[in-house]
């Protein structure tokens, strides 16, 4: 009934297509969703989620003190729109949710442009495209236009409404835990606070949700668990309340953006050779596409706070577009037309070979250190000699020479430059022929 | 009354120009002098320097003992000539100190051009200019002259007179100390023994003179010892003699040939990543100018001396063009008119960087380790939410990230990327909001 | 009667071209010989060189228990053939012994083409090259050819037989042991089981036998092992029979295929950095010619075995063609044509040289650890100032400045970027003027 990671594997990575067209229908469906940090949009989300993986929802009290910071209220939104002299909603927060401040405070009133100048977000270097902007933390309004029809806007008296509402209430987020052999976890984090924004926020969502299914399907050696968070009081808000669980957290990834972008990119972890960071460059290195590692900066996703000095939690953040980084960031572009299956399909395959060095990963030992053994007369090398050795037979004897008690089987692989698999695999025949052993 | 180092230097980056015209007129002042290892030469260079800041002239007697060396007998001139048969001087010291090798012994007589030939000095690549030559330790006679000259003499008898005296005096050196808060110091050295050449030496000299003015308006809290000592055998002097303070020596930097030459150069200490040479590494490559970092060599000016392996002080070199790798190097063509203001002025403005970075640096400790505090609240991030941090809040985060005892400001503005005076602005703002305290 | 290293390298270095030829020579009466990993052939080449070195002959019955493996039979080989219906001998032991697959076990019977065939072996990309295969540890039967005359075959009945012998017998290897100031030794491996191939086998003996002779002549710090053994079992059998001496193995080289192509190939020991290590660098890169320096890897010669985790000795492995990566590579285009006495002479050069290194590093002691020694006044320096150093006092002043007990002369040429050589004459003329000692 259960199949090994590597079985698992082996079968996902045949069905890459398939994967990605069901990522892309599920973030098709939370699009419309008018999400926030905090709100009825969140719980709406989860509660999609929760048709692909059983996630437990948690509700924290505004108020909650979590460390330097404070749950804010629950923010609400009904409808909202800016309407022109005679009537007409010329900004329409049903035609997209982008076009309100998130967070914006309830607001019903007549005023002249100017005034109502002040309280607009444009783009000038993309005049139509609509930003999407937040006052979190400072009561304040605001709608979010394109700069052409802001451009336009006649000099008359305009009305304005917000009907949104800012009460006491709760902060929302999903939690998944899938128990594994060990209590040592690996920990899986997206955000779920952005509205209609489909790479950042979506794609991240999706192949959480994703992996989420896939792992419960194998047996695994670490205990996972998928965080649905919004971003920063996220994570410092479960942070604050499971300080001492994070003790567990022996690897992990915050998954962001993995929709669209040419390349992957893989942000280390605050200490920089992590088994995650080394995991993560040796899949890449051998995925055959192209990629980027960068370096850890304290500026990002929710790795910000995993990586802040006094967790620092081995936990590096997996993307293909970096924040801040593509045009289409943080603006109506990033919508359903700019993520495509295939990428989702290619972030989703990496991310679950992330995950089976991870599991496969160990230490062992060479029964015969000195000198090679026979590998030929186990059947092991080939019979007719004078010809070169295969790679086969090549991560064999790599794994052979290392397997010394200090190298991993990913610092084999590392050292010798062949991709994990090849190594795993050899390490999987000598142990089956008692040539090699676990280290204690 | 007095300002801090921060607010001075701000105020002197914005005068460039002036300092460099300064720092050219003193050097113009001292070139026509015949400086040497000892003697009335370096006697009046100090006496001219002391005009600018008050230093200390100490005389150390012929015939002492300064580790495997001796200070030798003090030399001094007052003419030298060479006639020709028609009586007219065909060389002359009064037109430059040059022709005279450095440490002639007294002589007069007449000789035949062969003879005469064995005591020429010239540079055949550079037939015009003068070569500058010495010879401390072997008591010798010589002239130099252009390699065209040489070629005219024609075979007549020549009288050659150098009118020098060696006897026994003293080896005589310079020191500014200023106290600052703590008794650690930084050392400043530079040459004073070359006559009339202007970037090796002169520079190196107005440069020393314009910093400890430039640090003597400042409260510090470093203290500064500034040398302005013979090469080799002054430093060799003043270790000897000194060899208990040197452990108060936490930085130094030797300072030559810093007027020409189009880019800066920094050649490291002994130790290699002293944090003097990291603090001029960090203010070079956000210097804007072109610069080239050189690793140790026991070659050189005055830091051969000082990081030799029983001393191994961490004293790095400034220089523009290095020591033996410019055409005019030891030549005539090293003068006045070689030497540019605005060099000096650029040499100047870092080298009061280089002391800012280290007078700045410390470790600090992030009083909310566990995820980020709320910038926000304390007015330090930008309220509109979903745009991009801009370089002050991202130092911010950086200082915050790595503060964690074990990375100085500098090891923070080296791993970020930053200036560190960008590090500093936002240590210094973390500082009061009382979000970072000092290690201790 | 003795000559240092140093004198008797100065004089080798001055006969390359003679080296060659002789080394050549050796190698052209080694050729013929059908060799393999026991037998005969083996027994006659070792004959040959104890020509040149005394080496002692030992047996290893069959049967013998080394490590992991089994001493096999003892294979001997007296004629083979394939005749054609005709009866004419279409393939001919006699004239390449190529043609029999190594350790062939007899056999005499007719068969038709398709039943030989199976047992044929080409090389289709070369069509004109006989292969070389063998098959030591499962008994077997083949023949060799060109895959030119493999596609003329014609469909009829063949004979084919093979006149060997596979029985109890012995392994038998060389070993030729050079007593030196210490115990401490040097090894020096080269594989002796290859039959007719040039580069891959008999250049190595060339070499080690010269080096023998050449290492012989001297008065040498290390004690010598040379070692003339079948590849792998030979290694294998004499490390399982040695296990204690190898604690005394300081630095080793295996030595394979040094007689074609137009770079030396240095590969690494699994150390990576050790002396063996830094000294062949050292030599490699101040050799004028053009060089590779390869990563250790657990495939290739009996470095393999030397480097296995449980030994982890340090010998790398010096080459010009590396095992595998030129197209003559076990095939009948491996011959005496293929080789040149040039490229010979130049690998011996470089081995010296690197044997050179490694009898002569060291680790000083600067006695004047406090500023320069004056080196002016014993001679060592120039005695007109204002030029620049030469090599020779540049190299002084590197020795003074690192002879701090922390660095070894190898380690002051690495930093200082100066050939050993250099080094090595500036600490000797430090030495004699008592101003370094040898660190205890």
């Amino acid at each position: 009934m259960f199949v090994t990671a590597n079985e698992v594997s082996n079968r996902v990575f045949s069905v890459r297509s398939e994967i990605g067209s069901e990522m892309h229908r599920l973030m098709g469906e939370l699009y419309p969703i008018c999400r926030s940090i905090t709100g009825n949009g969140v719980r709406e989300t989860l509660r999609i989620i929760s048709r692909h993986i059983p996630i437990k929802i948690h509700n924290v009290p505004t108020g909650a003190q979590v460390f330097d910071w404070t749950v804010p209220k629950e923010w609400n939104i009904k409808d909202a729109y800016i309407k022109n002299a005679r009537g007409e909603r010329v900004v329409d927060f049903q035609q997209s949710n982008l076009h309100v401040v998130n967070y914006s405070v309830p607001i019903n009133k007549r005023i002249a442009l100017p005034e109502l100048k002040a309280h607009l977000h444009t783009l000038p270097d993309h005049p139509d495209w609509v930003p999407y902007r937040t006052s979190y933390y400072n009561e304040n309004w605001g709608f979010c236009i394109a700069h052409n029809q802001f451009s336009a806007l006649t000099d008359e008296e305009y009305e304005v409404c917000i009907d949104s509402s800012l009460e006491l209430g709760s902060l929302t987020y999903g939690e998944y835990f899938l128990r594994g052999e060990s209590s040592d976890e690996v920990l899986i984090s997206c955000h779920v606070c952005h509205p209609s924004l489909a790479n950042d926020n979506l794609s991240g969502i999706a192949l959480a949700a994703f992996l989420g299914k896939h792992m419960s399907a194998t047996r695994n050696r670490y205990s996972y668990r998928f965080l649905f968070i919004p971003g920063t009081i996220g994570s410092i808000t479960w942070l604050s309340q499971h300080e001492c669980e994070t003790a567990q957290i022996k690897h992990g990834l915050v998954l962001a953006s993995v929709g669209a972008g040419d390349k992957l990119t893989y942000k280390k972890s605050r200490e920089g050779d992590a088994e995650i960071d080394r995991a993560t460059f040796n899949v890449l290195r051998h995925a055959g596409g192209s990629y980027e590692i960068r370096e850890f900066s304290p500026y990002g996703y929710d790795e910000r706070q995993f990586c802040s000095p006094g967790l620092n939690l081995p936990v590096g953040c997996l993307m293909r577009t970096p924040n801040g980084q593509f045009p289409e960031y943080h603006t109506s572009a990033d919508n359903m037309n700019f993520v495509q299956p295939s990428l989702l399909a290619e972030s989703f395959d990496v991310a679950v070979r992330i995950l089976h060095v991870i599991e496969s990963n160990g230490v062992y030992i060479n029964r015969n250190p000195k000198c090679e053994p026979q590998l030929g007369k186990r059947g092991l090398y080939h019979a007719i000699g004078g010809i070169e050795s295969d790679i086969d037979e090549l991560a064999m004897l790599w794994v052979l020479n290392l397997s010394d008690g200090d190298h991993s089987l990913l610092d084999i692989a590392e050292r010798s430059g062949c991709k994990f698999d090849a190594i795993k695999r050899a390490a999987d025949r000598l142990l089956s022929h008692d040539l090699l052993k676990q280290a204690v």
